[in-house]
């Protein structure tokens, strides 16, 4: 992606003064830096190219310069201050405008970018945009009538605030069952929108708790003949624009703290009687008549239902960035940390730097492949989830249709293994960090607490690893039936046309030196991802031959078959780019032994979870093939601890959007610490409640006869 | 433990105005109380005993009377807010008196049992007291001399108010580490304490940020000579007692918002020429002369400092009862959704619990039957601790030394078994709960947040279950070297003896059917125990062969060895003890069957983490051992799903003190819910800022030049 000249002027040797990647203060992170393998510079140029990297450095520091954006640090920012702060953050933004639609068309990478930069910054801020400028204006775009162009108008100037309303009080994950319903009244030729009970209440809408003016609904629509004709989105007008008071009928509130993102007001609604026109109804396939009756372009209301769904699987990807954004965030603070705190040592005098520790390389060097490995995959997803758009743009019906659907089982298990794996850096961090990572300036808490929903919204994640797993499953139905298989556009399904061949293997490395290799593990994932597609397909169907219905037969099939099936399938993809990528002959060679490391630590880190399947199936019998995965990889955390700080500097925002004392790139850590903890609020003043120690002094055990 | 009459009582069949266990209200929980497999009071008595029951009854409904323990649902409390109503609480729990020296030794458990009572309630409260009460008090008692009696009233009158103040700034785990010192000026005999620089500063130190008035300080004693005599107990006073200003030469103050536990102060300290009695060294065996020449009882300076450690055993079996009571809040809370959510189900229109879910019930149901193993574990743990205490009374020596070793390896690695199990199991049931998981009313957010530092403190988990490593690498040196093996006074390590016997064992179990008692699991424990202590003394030998230092070859075979080691020992050992416990003759015969479940769920699931291992040395072979082991896990959770409810109801503590809408016990779940939204703050009111969204509206790329 990078030229030469990307990279003179990315060190600044140019001597220009637009340095792209200015250099670290000196400090106590100088010695590992010296000691790395590469130079980050020429790293970061190469992940990600001069035009996004500058990208990157306007968005931060146009933040970093405005006062609005301050860091409130040991201030107790109340839950309606955070509100409003972000609230006007997100105003600032339009102002801003990042990103406009001839930018995206010229890069659509730029939309990750500034997704994960307004992330970094902070989590409520960018969600509470991107459900007002994505979620919410797509829907109405997707509308695509005339009326509704003024409508995108209003949106792009904030002169409405909008929502997507979907989820219920008593449903979420089965969307079929929500039960908001919007009938047709042929004498007005409006829908009224009744919520039936507080259970049908929308519910954890974002944006809704206090400054929605509109909603994308989701209800039922029921026909004057009493008929209902499934779940469709409705444009409602839910408060005042000019008072931000609830329009009537409406009654819309705030559902209340949460672990984390409390920026963001979630809230909910119910509708009494709500009376909207005919046309607010946005749909491009089903509508009805002005008399009433029901008209539709799919036959099956089941496709229709899907069709207007497709929509998730962008959303999906979004978490994936997101995931990955907070893992480049928990990384750089608990590596430098490492760096930088001493404890204990060979002798009583001298402390080594805990990252010398093969213990703490083992906790945290196998995440920060996954970040490099899962950041490099969001990309490719990406850019397929663009060529899925371009199809259906060209209108390729049958490639759009397999696209689709190839799409889907990726975003669908993609999402689960990116939120999991963050969520679990985000904990081993804070705890490699100790106590230290338990004070809330330093932030592994709050991407812990960010990260959480991740692994819920867009689909429960134990849910979604079931669309993929039925994805593969009907691979093999349809490969039984001696169909054409499935087509796969994106190829990672074509290793399954060996199927028969690759369940036959056995591991074949005959030393820990040989594991060193990506290669390795990925021919084991081949191996473990045939074999439980193998083994799930008889699951199922034993199951379903003991007499169990479809519903009963999946459900008792997830638990050590398809589930497993679904993460090994999105590891394996995972793992299959990345290994590609890092062995390409474009990657410079002076990058390629790095990079070669991570995604063989990557691999044989991921592969090690499955090592009692491999045993189980026989691709690896008796004591050394699991020690000889386990040597290569403390092997590879020894090789790549040196570089460890040279590899989250290339990942790391800067220290302000970072903001984290113990994760600051001067690797200062005590004194940085230390200042932070004396800006807090009256951290040196007595309480005010100080007279009810020093005089109002208890009668031990006046109270205990009560007992 | 109990008796007939006991039951009776208990399930309020004589009709007494004490009922001990009151029926739960009827409601949607009904459905699964009706189906369970035994007497949900029966267990209760069974489990505690009516004397315990009835001590917690009392200080659970005394919490509940108290209007300054009222819960505050919806308010956005300032951090200032809860630091002062837990000082409050903290104040009255000093008139209740719950405990004092008289019911302590009749009956020891109820330390153990207020421990939980209290922290169920809030653990910031529980910890301000327990700190001053026990960690505080304990070292002043231990000192021993006649002047401290004063000193004991004063803290037990809360005339003075007490903190533990070991960790600095840049050294916590590493405690010989620690950089305050204590000169001894024999002109005015006193000592003066000093802090080096902000690094050595006394950091997190809980109680100190607001409201203690007296340190126990650690610092390294010095004599005019010049000479360092290594880490000794100070008392210093910190703060005026009727002011609660610093005392000269003391800067104290607090550390700031924590991820949770922010009801306790938790601050820090530097100390600048602060000169304290002579008396003030809190130490039976080491002392200073009027002359500043040092005397000590201990000949080699590394046993005086483990004997003033000791005391750091009973600390952390505290942690295993504070994580434990977290398990008794996180499980009934997502148990009980679990059974009240509806989502899917075999058609359209027909939804099912949740629970109903194999998926949800293997997620969820291992950590039901993990509370249980381990509740019974930590009280077998304390009654070792009790009789340690005993032994140390008695005098008897050489079995005090046993005892405390063996004390020592179970408590280092308890804790981080049992806080792990915690940290795992409120994260799972915070995703099992979806969306109203991640709502802060429902307390799973901060159950895993006040849980997490049970992982650090009292020693870093990673670097605790080294001790106990240690301790079982040294039976094998000690067994090697031909002496008479480690004697151990609780039996733990008894079955060692047979070490080549049991390497050399198989699994034996050919059916699913046969894996359903805990027998097979503990079978295999024994091996696998067996088994990781052979490979890590050899992975350890062969360093220090091929010239790795003692402390290299140490840190080198943790990962995949001796952390292995140590967890496996620490799971056989609580499995072995409630096998036991579960297949007693005096375990009623009508409790037995679900028992026995819970004790061979815990068992497969645990060793289910360690199948590789067992394949790895051979003591599986094949794909059956596996298929077995995974489908005796999931027909024990089929089988325990319907005893789920009632399992839950003997744990759970009154929803007063559970505090979760979706976890009430009457199984109302969108009705709490939806209430208690509605009790929030300004739920229904429009923003403050409303102005800034209706007339301020932004110029869109205003600013978009500037980048």
């Amino acid at each position: 992606m990078a030229t030469i000249t990307d990279l003179k002027e990315a060190s600044g040797t140019q001597n220009s003064g637009d340095i792209l990647l200015p250099d670290f203060p000196k400090g106590p992170l100088c010695v590992y830096r010296k000691k790395a393998s590469f130079n980050w510079k020429e790293m970061a140029v190469f992940l990600e190219g001069k035009e996004l990297l500058q990208y990157k450095n306007g968005i931060f520091s146009a933040l970093e310069n405005d006062p609005l954006f301050a860091r409130h640090h040991g201030e107790d920012i109340t839950q309606e201050k955070h509100r409003e702060l972000t609230f006007l953050r997100c105003k600032r933004l339009f102002e801003y405008e990042f990103l406009n639609m001839e930018d995206l068309i010229v890069n659509p990478l730029k939309l990750m970018i500034l997704l994960q930069c307004l992330g970094m910054y902070d989590w409520s801020l960018f969600l509470k945009y991107i459900l007002h400028h994505q979620n919410f204006k797509n829907i109405i775009e997707g509308a695509g009538s005339e009326r509704h162009k003024e409508l995108l108008r209003q949106v792009d100037n904030m002169e409405i605030f909008g929502c997507f309303a979907l989820t219920e009080l008593s449903h979420g994950t089965n969307t079929k069952a929500i039960r908001t319903t919007a009938r047709y009244d042929t004498s007005t030729q409006e829908f009224v929108i009744n919520t039936p009970d507080f259970e049908a209440a929308k519910f954890w809408i974002g944006n809704m708790g206090k400054n929605a003016t509109h909603a994308v609904l989701y209800a039922q629509l029921y026909t004057p003949d009493g008929k209902c004709h499934g779940l469709h989105t409705f444009l409602v007008q839910i408060r005042d624009t000019k008072t931000l008071l609830p329009m009537p009928g409406v009654m819309v509130g705030d559902i209340g703290k949460k672990l984390g993102q409390n920026g963001l007001d979630n809230g909910f609604a119910m509708f009494h009687n709500v009376k909207i026109p005919k046309e607010n109804l946005l749909s491009r396939t089903g509508g009805v008549t002005v008399e009433g009756v029901y008209t539709n372009s799919f036959k099956d209301p089941k496709h229709r239902f899907s069709a207007s769904l497709a929509a998730f699987s962008a959303a999906r990807i979004s978490v994936v960035q997101m995931s990955v954004a907070n893992l480049k965030l928990a990384l750089p603070i608990a590596i430098r940390f490492s760096a930088t705190r001493h404890q204990f040592g060979p002798t009583d005098d001298e402390e080594i730097p805990v990252l010398e520790y093969q213990m703490q390389q083992w906790r945290l060097l196998p995440y920060l492949a996954a970040t490099y490995a899962l950041d490099h995959f969001v990309k490719t997803l990406f850019m397929n989830f663009v060529e899925f758009k371009i199809g259906v743009a060209m209108k390729e019906k049958r490639r759009k249709a397999e696209l689709g659907r190839e799409l889907h089982a990726l975003a669908a298990a993609g999402k689960p293994l990116a939120s999991w794996t963050a969520q679990q850096a985000a904990q081993e961090c804070r705890e490699a960090c100790g106590g230290h990572g338990y004070l809330s300036m330093n932030r592994l808490g709050d991407i812990r607490n960010d990260n959480d929903p991740n692994c819920t919204y867009e689909g429960d994640n134990n849910v979604l690893l079931q669309q993929t797993s039925n994805y593969l499953l009907n691979w093999v139905t349809v490969k039984h039936q001696d169909k054409a298989p499935i087509e796969s556009p994106f190829g990672t399904v074509n290793f399954l046309d060996d199927y028969h061949y690759i369940v036959s293997q056995k591991f074949t490395a005959s030393s820990a030196e040989d594991c060193m290799n990506s290669s390795v593990p990925l021919a084991a994932y081949k191996w473990l991802v045939c074999y439980l597609l193998q083994e799930s397909d008889l699951k199922v169907n034993q199951k379903k031959q003991s007499g169990c219905s479809d519903f009963e037969a999946r459900n008792n099939s997830q638990v050590y078959y398809c589930r497993s099936l679904a993460m090994a399938f999105i590891e394996h993809t995972v793992l299959q780019r990345y290994h590609d990528y890092t062995h390409a002959p474009t990657t410079p060679s002076t990058l390629q032994p790095v990079l070669k490391q991570l995604s063989a630590l990557y691999g044989l880190w991921s592969l090690s979870k499955h090592m009692a399947v491999l045993y189980q199936g026989g691709y690896i019998l008796g004591e050394e093939p699991a020690r000889f995965i386990q040597n290569a990889i403390l092997e590879l955390c020894t090789k790549l601890k040196d570089d460890a700080v040279a590899l989250v500097d290339v990942i790391a925002p800067p220290d302000f959007i970072l903001n984290s004392p113990i994760g600051r790139s001067d690797g200062e850590l005590y004194k940085n610490l230390w200042s932070t903890v004396l800006q807090g609020n009256e951290v040196l003043q007595r309480p005010s409640w100080w007279a009810e120690f020093c005089t109002n002094k208890p009668i031990v055990g006046r109270l205990r006869s009560r007992l």
